[in-house]
């Protein structure tokens, strides 16, 4: 009905119930260099940044949230048909003794998120450069997750994730130049 | 221009410049029982509760990243015009030396946001009952603030806000009945 | 000896050396929801409680505290005869390395106990609420530790502690109405 | 009634209202060397010292957590009559603003206990050299409280506490030596 | 004597003792983008760059240590003479009734540092990134501590190394250059 | 070449390829009485102890960081031929998806370093106290490590780096005693 609509909106798709690579892609929900890290990173910084970035900076968090819900699908299909034992044997034993198949916000070892992670400087040239490091960062963690599965159709959802934090980069990259042209 | 609108959407004033009020506000802003816990927390739920509490998850989460967003308004009037040494005199120069003006999700006591403020068990029952105590904790925390404030143009908004958190706790608490009547 | 009447005083016991559902218990000692944060919680929240609700904190603090002693020997008991190859096997060699065979507070995936897990207040109200929800969500933990177990002996105790979840919940309940009432 | 004894059951007085205090005590409850991770540090390692040494862990464990309640008293003497403006004033703004005047196992900065602060080897000798450690870690913040406080009642109760935990490390030194000889 | 030349070896001045300002400073000791994480940052990233970038690693690390060494001299000198009340009149209570005078790896809120705010992704590009964005917020940082102070001694020293942060930036870029040449 | 050289210059061997032991390794990398832990511990506290004391602690602070090098060395050797499923069949998964085959400072279990872990008090019998228990724990640390490897050339050299703990250890008994003398 609308619930299956509503929770399965974004055109992923995983080939089998694969509870280890949900295991791992927990990293890109709640990990360092995850979705979450990423929109919450955006959100902030538009409290201190010139104006003229603040647009980039609610486009680019606006649409890591609509990545962070991408993950949270394919987590969601990864480990739905999954028994107790499955993902005991996936190593997710210790995620399910704690929250069942919900989801949660840690990384792919169960380390909590923590805005340690992040960083605003209010200096826009820095946090500028640290955009750019975030989104290069995202980019390695998708490399990493994808050298790790071995499911086609995740990883033709991976590669399209992994893309956009290239161009999200390179918009970051042109914004410090205008930034310093600025100066 | 533009960004004085985008930045300030929300019906939010502050009466003066109080660099003190800013410092407790963070506690709302990325504390235990501030507004990114509780967004954060429903919008992770959604894939674990019964088919018929999703959109109720997803108006709530909605609204408080809103809320959030008010917040962050609210932090950014009460110190924009501060000098580095009011921010000192007002308990602040540990945050300025980390983030100048800018926000970052810390609590008032500038301990960085984590995770382990917030929970999903994937037991409907158990999650709508840490929901209503959720909301009955922001409501103290608002309480707190007020009592610590004395702005009464933040105060109104601040208690407009604390009103919200006491319709969420009630639309928790039917949720939570029509669980167990299903049951 | 005295040594074994002491350590081994609660009525716990496990069919098989097991120490995969050792790691797991780990959930319930030092998690999120275990048993050392409800004992922690309840003696903390004793010294600003209306004076009616004391005796029923310290009543279930203590209580608490004695099921904290149960874990405790349920992993002692688990993993006490296990060589630390059959750690290895189990996913604890992790736990090896740094603590040999003792026990530590962390939750099953090796996180350390943090405060952060847990709250006061100062509000009756929402921190009975929190009660409700801690117990109820300890319950939940205690489910998601059967259904990983296959230790029948094992899983006798735990059910008997699941209940005891389920009357203090009960007693946080009526402890709410008596608030409401009083108000 | 008898709340009043139940919570002032322990001969601490203090000589006046003093919030800043207070908030320096926060140390001895939910610190780094505070009385919680005393008594926490020797509750755990019952289950794997040698058999002779449990007797000795139980008696130092359970007086931690009496000691651990006469900070608690302490510290809810120094602040019930305070005002919240008064708690703003001595430095307990940012501790109002999230728990009122309930106490919370943090520390005097605000910084939630953690479980990394202890430890449990489950070898003897290095056990046994921790508890020392511990021990003389606490009488050191103890005489650091004695330095910022001037309220004599106070600090005829913390010279007390003090002095338990030189009795302490004495009483760890014999066990060390005891383990020695026996090796 | 020799321990004089030796804890005082690097060219730092300050004019008067001060302790606020080394509350303020223990950013740059300990905190998020301090001299401590920028270390510990090069020192591990020698395992996984190219060859060709490990003795850069090694420069930058090591001159980062001296750094923290330098950073140390400042809190030392604007703290030695200070009394428990002067230290708390400066905000430095909740440090001295844990640490004394002596120095601690937090930041200048007091929370302990952590390696979560750091990282090394095994990917150069995406570290050579990171490793610039962390020299511009270390930059950033040592800014918003000139604008607290108003030690003219100390701020001469925090000038220089304002500028080697920068002179860092600039090779990490070179190095970024060399790199997508070699692609 | 000269990078060969660099990055291997400590006579340390692995007998084969094997993960697991990196994985475990990590523990003294980054874990709670790691080889980090140590060094940054006695760095630290040479700004504080007496100044008879100041050189052991520097001469020892750089042993740990030069077996910090020995460590990381061994990780490296021990994953550097490992395919991505090698990793993932030996626990590394949760550490691939976040650092390819980088290092990083966590623990066996993947938590994060935090200077939680170790302490400064000012007080130099309990510093020198706790310096003897971290080093006995690093002995105890070795030790566990030794029963999980089967790998000979690398027990070779971690005997000898559990050897060095045992002499850290007595130096500081000497200086403990050098100090009680000259109370």
């Amino acid at each position: 009905m609308w619930f299956y609509e509503k929770k399965l909106l974004y055109p992923v798709r995983v080939s089998t119930c694969n509870p280890m690579l949900a295991k791992f892609l927990l990293e890109l929900y709640g990990g360092a260099d995850g979705e979450l890290a990423a929109a919450l990173r955006y959100m902030n910084q538009r409290y201190s940044v010139p104006d003229r970035l603040i647009s980039l900076l609610t486009d680019v968090a606006t649409e890591e949230l609509a990545h962070l819900e991408m993950i949270a699908t394919m987590i969601y299909k990864l480990t739905k048909d999954a028994t107790p034992d499955q993902l005991k044997q996936a190593g997710l034993g210790e995620h399910y003794v704690n929250h069942d198949r919900a989801l949660f916000y840690t990384n792919a070892a169960g380390v909590p998120f923590t805005a340690a992670y992040i960083q605003t400087k209010g200096d826009p040239i820095a946090d500028m450069y640290d955009n750019i490091a975030a989104e290069e960062k995202a980019r390695a963690t998708y490399q990493w997750m994808i050298d790790l599965s071995d499911d086609p159709d995740l990883n033709d959802s991976l590669r399209f994730l992994r893309e956009r934090e290239i161009i999200h980069s390179q918009r970051f990259r042109e914004a410090l130049e205008i930034l310093k042209e600025g100066q």
